[in-house]
């Protein structure tokens, strides 16, 4: 039985942000239901960079992502995250395919943000503000555009080249160039960045915002000001991994917030255990740390199209 | 910058049981110098089997093994065991090479026990006791003929067919069925099966036999009589993992040992820090769960051998 290899070029052949979405919400409802299985990420850290192992089972699959975190490479015209997944039957264990998970991993970040909005943003939510123009911020208003018909999006960073390549990449969103406190004044807002302190004021953030907490993925990290998430209500991917990596980290640690102030995960909110939002007026904010469900769903979804297509190399692995 | 694919077909070519021994002995070296990184296996248990993501690091190589155990597979003319492994650049986490991990996986384990047997076991040993004629027992035979000249081996399994097997695999060795009393009243005894209670007797091991317990991998899982362990020296690969899951498990949660009775890792054997064998009459016990140190080792083996011929295959994967 050959190994189907998909490559990162593959791999954006066949990628949709529609169906990541429906992968991504659906990884949630199974994870809700109990029929999803995550071991906590495991880490390896080196010198100039770590790497994380992210196995998970949903059913009918299985799998391991094994992606690293190497600041410095861009000096070396290497990206700084790379990933490999290596997807398995579940029932017998066998390597089914092996795929660049980078692009999997954009996606699927963007996809989770987009899937935490459809249920505790306000449904009118028309402009999107994106906090750190970089990589992650295509994958995030690639998928609020299909959740959110006509957005336009106000974009911060503190590179203007940043804004400006992103800009010219998305040509056809609206995309506005404007300082961080008309970002942090849309409706939905995605903080993107790699900060290690609160650049987004509490007095920036109107009532009804929806926020999504996406760039602290590590101890230390920390984007908003910690009365926000005080005044919030606060959905996480994961209990653990938020507690000790998320935007919910450093507040955790400091005693200004406890895990007994959040409100429930996004699992809980999408199986329609917990309620999504209630009210125009109530801030949202969604602490999203990347969990591996989301990677092992969308890596079911290729691996099934790139097996209908039938046109893709395949290797005796094992 | 491609990466490299070695299938398990190019893996039995390049690999040469010496080349593993010195690769596996030089990871226990920097182990015990503090310059290996091993973070503890992580678990993903499913109805049908389980998978491990084996992290580690050593100087210059980086990397994860992902490997499964589906007792069911053999029905279904699978084998229970199937390995991949993503070896890295440590210093910008790129994926050098993919590569199946099923062979390195045996051979390893086999030089592991080698390596062991060259420290603890005595000089002049002569007979090896194989007690389980499985997959395991021909890497432990061709491991332990790289460092002890002449040897003959006594070999013992519930299955005829799998003593057979084994003898006519293996023409170039002196091989003996014969009952498990005599296997294990061998120089060196290397125990291979899944036996969940203890089928080596305290009566049949002479002094200064060496025992190298392989088979006890998961909680619950044991081969020796724990009197055997009470009055052995005692050697692990992972204090860790051998407390949980090797041999000494099951002894540690009946309270009939402790880990403080545990005389050192074979890294500080190895390294020279703990004392290997002292004397003729003492009976040693290396209890081996196989760790990520031994797979990494082995993979920058093959990975430099692989480059070096410049003839095997490599994609564009991420």
């Amino acid at each position: 039985m050959p190994t189907l290899l998909l490559n990162r070029l593959a791999v954006k052949n066949l990628i949709r942000m529609s169906e990541v979405i429906t992968a991504v919400e659906e990884a949630f409802r199974m994870c809700g239901q109990g029929k999803s299985n995550m071991p906590s990420k495991t880490y390896l850290s080196l010198e100039r960079g770590d790497f994380r192992a992210m196995p998970a089972a949903l059913p009918g699959c299985a799998g391991v992502k094994w992606v690293n975190v190497h600041p410095g490479n861009p000096s070396l015209g290497l990206p700084s995250i790379m990933a490999v997944l290596i997807y398995n039957d579940p029932d017998t264990g066998y390597p089914l395919a092996v795929m660049d998970a980078t692009e999997i991993t954009a996606y699927r970040t963007g996809a989770a943000a987009a899937v935490a909005s459809k249920y505790l943003a306000r449904r009118n939510s028309r402009t999107i503000g994106i906090i750190g123009a970089g990589f992650q911020a295509y994958t995030q208003i690639l998928a609020h555009a299909e959740l959110f018909s006509g957005i336009s999006v106000n974009a911060y960073d503190i590179s203007q080249t940043a804004v400006d390549k992103l800009v010219r990449s998305l040509p056809q969103f609206s995309i506005r160039n404007c300082p961080i406190e008309e970002a942090a004044a849309s409706d939905i807002v995605c903080t993107l960045t790699p900060s290690r302190s609160p650049i987004v004021k509490r007095k920036w953030i109107m009532p009804g915002t929806h926020i999504n907490a996406v760039g602290a993925d590590a101890p230390g990290k920390q984007e908003l000001e910690p009365s926000i998430l005080k005044q919030a209500i606060v959905v996480v991917d994961d209990l653990k991994q938020a507690s000790g990596s998320g935007e919910i980290n450093v507040p955790i640690r400091q005693g200004v917030y406890t895990t007994g102030e959040i409100y429930g995960t996004i699992a809980e909110v999408v199986v329609g255990r917990k309620k999504g939002r209630t009210d125009d007026k109530v801030i949202t904010v969604f602490d999203s740390t990347g969990i591996a469900i989301e990677d092992i769903a969308v890596a079911k979804l290729l691996f099934e199209k790139a097996q209908r297509t039938g046109s893709y190399p395949s290797i005796d692995l094992v």
